[in-house]
């Protein structure tokens, strides 16, 4: 291992120039003007895996290239893992809240500043690199890997849930690998067995065929925007619980190990609620911050548009109002079960003054793996040893819905092993990703793939 | 009268050219981009005062100038009247909605079409062409005449409040003819005897000092976007009354005279809908629709922002929300009473997690003036020779705020004398003029200053 470790802290310099030029390519993949950026993308990160020394084959898809790469020569003795990441991002508007462009990276001390950083390009950069150091130092790995970084995580993956089942074969592995999440700091890696799950959707409610002067027609008529505030303020109750007829039912309760375990994550309200500039938390009554943001269903509008947006007033009665919604589920909610009964719930709701249509996005299940199995208490080894402090166990409140995808297709449970911090800022503006983490990342995955052979 | 009106029969064509020249400048107030098409805009209805004989001031202000223009020699023995009209334009927005560019005047049979052409460059072009009728045809008016034309009347006139009072002995008159109003039809000319008032306002909330990920930290804060929504839904009740405390408390009950006067106006339901373009019409329980619309208060939402608004989703929670409002106040409402009252209550409700800010637009006051006066009856004796058909007596849903400044200002009364159709489409995309109702309206200011002068 020494040598494997020498080559990464060796080269840190360079992997720090990779990383930043990686985190240059505006690949935002919810924007169609950046198709050629997510080309350009998944040939960067195509031509980082062939350096490797890996065998890397891009695929092409209907929209945006899946890549895989794999170590020469899979030796069917040996077990297999598979590292999942994505070489897109999330879009980085509003522009003006960042305090450098979002793809001209800037580096300041032990942070480098972009829009996809952290997530995800920091994160599965760190593995790659750790496997070219076990290939450059010429020490055999005791397992086979195979990379797979694709092009649409942040719009739900299409390409991919057609790909998987296709490639199953090509794809086998013991388990999964991903690093896509978070850690408490430096001083408490993380692994995490749970996950939320997602729903997307947008609703529209179309009321007069066009916008009309609020004077003259007003009082007669409903206004769509406050049809739309009355449908969707009636989603959620005073207490925090999403206000739709059996959204609870399959909802698996907290236990009191789970809990207890929570609990050991450090926590202090005031700095957390400094952290994200609110004037006071709130949350679903009687559940900690922590249990509300990883183990609680939510009901989030992430955007309204209605009526005249610009400079001024304008006395108008809006012709229509969106609202972008996303769900974010829990075990065993079904996303399909639960986006049906909230359309169900809001359609019942919706006054007949107005048209309602519900659009779906993407959706993903919610994720639990058992942390007292052998893979994973492997992978706590190989954090205690990478970052030198003593893990904790997390849920995670974030989707990552291909990792129900895999346990299907492929039969593997994954390893969520996260690396970015609190303050990395993922899909919001000034995201960032600490080069201490990018570092004992690379050396968690160097250290990580002895431990899973010997699991 | 003969070669008065003969001289506007005439002349019908040059008319039409110069209303077409008139709404092709786009003198939007509210977009700070048209300050120099609100100057041109100026300029081309003080040149065309100056062509039609009267003497004419382009008056500087902070912001749009006002045009003040004069019959020759004002003669002390003879009244005098003020025709108020005003040269900006709402905004355009959405182009997208227009059958053809706004700004670009086009002519469909007896309709013309373009923003501002109804509300309001086609309403005052009449009188001022009517009063040119006059003083080409040699024949010498009953009474004095006196045009003022502003440029802010969409954002509310806040040169004018300021020039009013400044120069009231200059603007001096016995009463203020307005035309910048509906009618039910051609057959239905009216007499407005009523206004509804209004008082703008905006409503921010912030939450986190950023777009945060939903996944990673939503549940564990309030949501601006939903916040907005739950303090908005509960300002109207579901038998669509405004619930703020006190906010009816000064409505002046409409009489039975009145309400059987309403009811002589035209209407059928299905009609009314199918024109709006709604499934189903929604207003204050207790009120016909006309009611509703002219003679009810209402809280209207005129545009919804927050979060994300682009292609496909961003999976956030927004840092913050706006809504901006305006309520239509009735007689004895003041402005000033009802937004303090809705912003207590606004603030009363809205939730520690999020910072509440309310920023005030303009405010009008609402009007009522009888309908049974000499100066009315006049009035109403020159629309039935100029349309053709009986008067109808209406109140008007719309706001015209300077009317209660030329009472304070002026000591003047006014008579609003509509030329808008109901399709006209003010405010709206594919707003439109129809060329019937300027004739009508142009006949009528030529036929009111003797009815006017005699009263």
């Amino acid at each position: 291992m020494e040598s494997i470790l020498s080559y990464l802290a060796a080269g840190e310099e360079r992997f720090v120039g990779e990383l930043l030029a990686y985190a240059s390519i505006p690949g935002v993949s919810a924007q169609s003007q950046h198709a050629a950026d997510l080309r350009t993308s998944a040939d960067w990160i195509a031509q980082r895996c062939r350096a490797a020394g890996l065998e890397t084959v891009v695929h092409e898809t209907k929209t945006n290239p899946i890549v895989v790469a794999k170590t020469p020569a899979h030796d069917p003795k040996k077990p297999t893992f598979l590292v999942y990441g994505h070489y897109d991002v999330q879009p980085a508007e509003p522009f003006d809240l960042w305090t450098s462009p979002p793809f001209h990276p800037r580096r300041d001390g032990r942070n480098v500043f972009a829009r996809g950083i952290s997530d995800n390009k920091g994160q599965h950069l760190a593995h790659l690199i750790a496997a070219e150091a076990w290939l450059k130092s010429g020490t055999p790995l005791p397992c086979n890997l195979t990379f797979l970084i694709e092009g649409e995580e942040e719009v739900g993956s299409k390409a991919l849930y057609e790909f998987l089942p296709q490639h199953a074969r090509e794809l086998a592995c013991d388990a999964v690998v991903i690093s896509d999440n978070g850690i408490p700091s430096l001083k408490h890696p993380a692994l995490t067995y749970a996950l939320r799950g997602i729903a997307a959707f947008e609703i529209r409610l179309d009321g007069p065929s066009r916008d009309l002067h609020s004077g003259i027609y007003g009082g007669s008529l409903e206004n769509p925007a406050m049809a739309l505030c009355q449908l969707l303020a009636q989603m959620r109750d005073k207490k925090g619980r999403i206000a739709v007829p059996g959204f609870y039912d399959d909802v698996v309760k907290l236990s009191a190990y789970e809990r207890k375990q929570l609990a050991r994550v450090p926590y202090n309200e005031a700095k957390y609620r400094k952290f994200l500039g609110v004037p006071e938390l709130f949350g679903e009554v009687g559940f900690t911050a922590d249990e509300q943001r990883s183990a609680r269903p939510t009901f989030e509008i992430n955007g309204l548009t209605s009526g005249y947006q610009g400079e001024g007033s304008k006395t108008i009665i809006p012709a229509w109002a969106t609202a972008k919604i996303t769900l974010r589920l829990v075990p065993d909610q079904e996303p399909k079960k639960i986006i049906a009964a909230v359309k169900k719930h809001l359609q019942s709701l919706c006054p007949p003054s107005v048209r309602i249509t519900i659009k779906h996005g993407h959706g993903g299940e919610p994720y639990l793996v058992d942390p007292t199995g052998p893979l994973a208490q492997g992978a706590l080894r190989a954090l205690k040893a990478g970052f030198g402090h003593e893990p904790v166990l997390l849920r995670e409140g974030g989707s990552i819905p291909i990792v129900s995808a895999f346990k299907k297709h492929l039969k593997a449970e994954t390893l969520l092993l996260g690396m970015a911090l609190p303050d990395d800022n993922p899909h919001s503006p000034n995201e960032k990703f600490s080069l201490d983490a990018f570092a004992a990342g690379m050396r968690t995955s160097a250290l990580l793939w002895p431990q899973l052979a010997t699991a």
